[in-house]
């Protein structure tokens, strides 16, 4: 009985031009032809709308693989407010992007200033999927599965932020900033590539958001962090004090959450799998997305055994996904070799660079900086390497541009928040934790703290 | 090679009217139209197989999400029995379910009792596929991919029940519980619905099961919780002593799985996937979705930070499932302010019933009945909101039906358990925890206890 | 606009014999049978495609069940080390199987020692997709993702031998040999079989790998738990000292995540998913996989029970996966009944053996070698029950053939690392833990040993 529920419509898309040309006995070959042609329009729609559906649950299943990487890199005093602030984040995204994010990104004919600012308006909250204006644009795909799947990279973008500045941060101001973050700078810059404004019609080119998502999420973590400072004792007579994560085998946990979930963050931005060319290049993006993250891994395993002669699970993880972050911007072209080589390099960069901003005493408790901006950075610059009709000049301004308004804006409101409201909590609770003094409720009662 | 397994049946299927027709040339075109409406044929059979697969699979990993969850909420000298019950239930669920479940609840013409009572036998146990009545009955699917997907709701209904009993229930009363309730009282009562029973033909209405499955196990666990009783000390002089789960990065971990998981639980319940309308729908599906839990968690998290001024995160964890739970009866036609309004009266009820259930010393140790009982009624009741041609009477009789058949049905076997073998460990075993004294092993032997 | 991406040549493919034949009107019909015979050439590509990615991914997740798995039974003091290698050993997997691993087990026409040994060589490292002899002969699948869905049994088989040997191997040693491993054993093995090799011309069957994975990994890790030997004061005073797991919850996760990821394993070893016939066989193999797991779970429950009066939850978990291993050669054919007997003799097996090979003193940190080994050894023995045309002596013949290699290749491997470089950690080392000696990293700093 579900069978039917489009049956007649659909049947009447294959058979219409089959009928209009079935005049005379001799047609019937063309008509033959027309059919062919017809009948895999319905077909692509179904396949695309299921990468969406299949790619945004994998993407979505990374806001648990933030949560538990973050919730193993804190310490144990840490981790009940680590997981608030991951499920609320989450949340907060999924209601942003829907209340403002989604049309602000994707403005169709609804441009308040063309190629810069979408369309500022929530037309569409009582309507049956109430999605506005892009409602109508879509033939290719289900809109609710666009939906689905896009707000899944706004929720990655804050994610992100939250690593970096855990262990100090406020949650209710924290909270407020995703809201900013989610419903306003991640669709204005994003709009900028994906809702077809500036930076596409110059030629800039980040397939699945090396930059538009990682690296941006990287700025606004950055100025938080600055503006918020290092931990208490973090950097103490010009040496960095060790605050090692609590629960390892979480933070692994969490690297393979978010690798598995990779594969439908890079792979569903092919945004199309009805044809046979399309589903062979999400399946590349595939084998090149999981040879980055492997490079990655192996690169900073044998780089922190050279360096440091001991073997650092947590740069290896970090090496990962520093690799995933890398392959990100242009996942479909380079060959496996070129997956591997430029995911090494953002292993690399994660082992260098991690170390380097605790000298320049900026705090990033799980090392996001190093992993998404640094790393995005970096990916967004290789993809002329492998990708025709695009030029680093563009790659750089992109960046530039996405970066300084990223930044400058989340400056601004982390400002507007510490004057406000403050942003961090009392010393006193910093040095006790942030589970008994802002939540009162510790995530291990039960194991005795070292 | 593979890809000629059905080649020679298929062709046939696609080919068989067009060759029916071919007798002049003069026909070639309505042989063209023929082959377009056959052809569509088979891959809706393929999408709607893959959707109760992939479903399927996503259902079946809520069966580790509610392990997580109530492993995390329970406390650490518990964890290896819960861990225990929860692996059991799902194995009884698929072994029961198999063997009397699925035919009695999808008797076709095999009914007992017409409309409420299915067939009660076990013919195909050694047949090919064994899948009994309902073998002949799918067209439109794989009858396999249909009986893995519909299994993974029954051992759902069992995964509820665990949670609310932990921590006093011995092991195998349990367990022979959960036999019964996989193999005769889900069946029986999810029959009156989904398997052509007297509530389909009422006109009730429950998409995904909020009350078939969700309410249906919750009233299990609260007719077990009656009978069982608190555990000892949680009440004391008229006050509720808090005993705080151990491990609250795997409570959220469990949330994060069975928020995946749902995905597959209510898209897949469409039940059909083969044509641009099922499609769409199981877009709209899973944005409502995920809207109504992330709805959920928002308003459970604010709510806790009004009423006791923290916040608090297994109350946000379970405003997250109760808005899950509530879209649960009608996630298709809400639009997504609907579904965010209805997954935010399912938190609310969750922040308030919690309390409510201590003050009436019923002790359901993860807040079952809350998130699946109460907030599954909530969502039944509002499915003639937006969903046309239904009632809110017909609504309530649906519940109430089912509640007072799974209620006293679970109660009788609760007490028949009780009386032949018992159903609580000993005092001294409570208050040791389960793991040493019913199972010999610890969860976390390496950490002291606090 | 992504939509059109391949539309000409795809139309092409799907016109080509209609337009070959229109010359007349007479010849519509024919045409119209022609189209409809080769416009299903396009779906069936990309329904296989995307079986052999949604089965990749699944696989891919089984990396993090293995890692969790094992991080769950070791002691706390080896989880770091425990989490390293699982990461590392599916990156230098990832990255072997494309150096070498896949060329060798897929030579089409370059066959070194035809049916025994592949093409030894790296021909296509810079190519775009770089994939090499394979590329050009898949004309149902995109071979990106059938290099992909392989590349994760490559990866499976490493993982196995990692959790033998944990608690005791150097790091680097044990990496050395996954390279081995992943690079030549497992491809040349495999090629056997899966290659079109000298097993598969015989009429061996192993239809997704109890013995070319699980059996293979078993045997590399048997042969290097001999020459490494047990654990100090593993066996004491002909006694065997029980070492528990720190972490169930972890070890149950892992558990719950393999089981997830088995229906890729399993199903996705159709290798075809385009016709009606092909997604109804995944549709069996999906039942079969969850009740032979299942029903291993139940009787190693009830065994442990019977036979210790605890039940036990290692070895529940254990039996679940030694019922997966079990149906994994023949996943297709036994009915339900037949896959819930197949799995509990595997169930069957692990509670028996585990405590044999304690008293060889053979030491197997997580039981891998019952698991694995011997019941992937029962699960390919056990074709012949159900899939015609197979023969218990041609299975047995595969099975001694391939355990000979695999045995005798890794022996020979890992003598020579232990002469070159010695694969052993010092006494003292071991004593305080692989976490603090190797990689100066504990995985739960916060949390006292007890």
């Amino acid at each position: 009985m579900k069978l039917k529920h489009l049956l007649a419509p659909a049947t009447a898309l294959i058979l219409a031009p089959a009928l209009g040309f079935a005049q005379e006995a001799a047609e019937g070959a063309e008509a033959a032809a027309e059919v062919a042609e017809a009948a895999p329009g319905v077909t692509p729609y179904i396949f695309t709308t299921l990468l969406f559906l299949i790619g945004g649950f994998l993407v979505f299943w990374m806001a648990a693989g933030f949560a538990m990487l973050e919730a193993g890199l804190v310490r144990s005093k840490n981790v009940t407010m680590q997981l608030t602030k991951n499920i609320a984040l989450f949340s907060i995204a999924a209601i942003m992007y829907w209340l403002i994010g989604f049309n602000l990104m994707y403005p169709g004919d609804g441009w308040t200033v063309p190629g810069y600012v979408g369309a500022i308006f929530v037309p569409t909250v009582l309507e049956p999927v109430g999605l506005g204006a892009a409602d109508a644009a879509l033939d290719y795909a289900s809109v609710g599965s666009d939906f689905f799947f896009q707000l899944m990279f706004c929720a990655t973008t804050a994610s992100i932020v939250s690593g970096t500045l855990a262990e100090r941060i406020k949650l209710w101001p924290f909270l407020i900033f995703v809201v900013v973050l989610t419903g306003v700078i991640y669709p204005i810059e994003a709009s900028w590539q994906w809702g077809g404004g500036w930076l596409s019609e110059m030629g800039f080119s980040d397939f699945a958001g090396s930059t538009l998502v990682h690296a941006a999420g990287g700025f606004a973590a950055l100025a938080g962090a600055l503006i918020l400072g290092p931990r208490i004792g973090k950097y103490r007579d010009g040496r960095t004090v060790p605050m090692p994560g609590s629960n390892l085998a979480l933070a692994t946990l969490g690297t393979f959450i978010l690798w598995l979930g990779w594969f439908g963050f890079n792979g569903g931005s092919q945004l199309a799998a009805g044809t046979v060319g399309d589903v062979t290049d999400v399946s590349r993006i595939f084998a090149n997305t999981n040879m980055a993250a492997a490079s990655g891994a192996v690169i900073a395993l044998i780089l922190t055994q050279v360096m440091y002669k001991k073997p650092d699970l947590t740069m290896t993880l970090n090496g990962a996904l520093a690799g995933l972050v890398s392959i990100t911007a242009g996942p479909l072209d380079p060959s496996l070799f070129g997956a591997l080589w430029i995911g090494a390099v953002g292993g690399i960069i994660v082992v260098f660079t991690v170390p380097m901003l605790d000298k320049m005493k900026i705090d990033d408790v799980v090392g996001a900086i190093p992993v998404h901006l640094l790393a995005g950075i970096w990916g967004t610059i290789a993809v002329p390497f492998y990708t025709e009709g695009t030029s680093f000049v563009t790659q750089i301004i992109g960046i530039v541009a996405i970066g300084i308004f990223v930044f400058v804006v989340s400056a601004i409101v982390w400002f507007i928040l510490k004057a406000v409201m403050g942003i961090r909590v009392s010393e006193e609770d910093e040095i006790n934790g942030l589970d008994m003094a802002e939540m009162g409720m510790e995530a291990y009662p039960d194991f005795t703290k070292g």
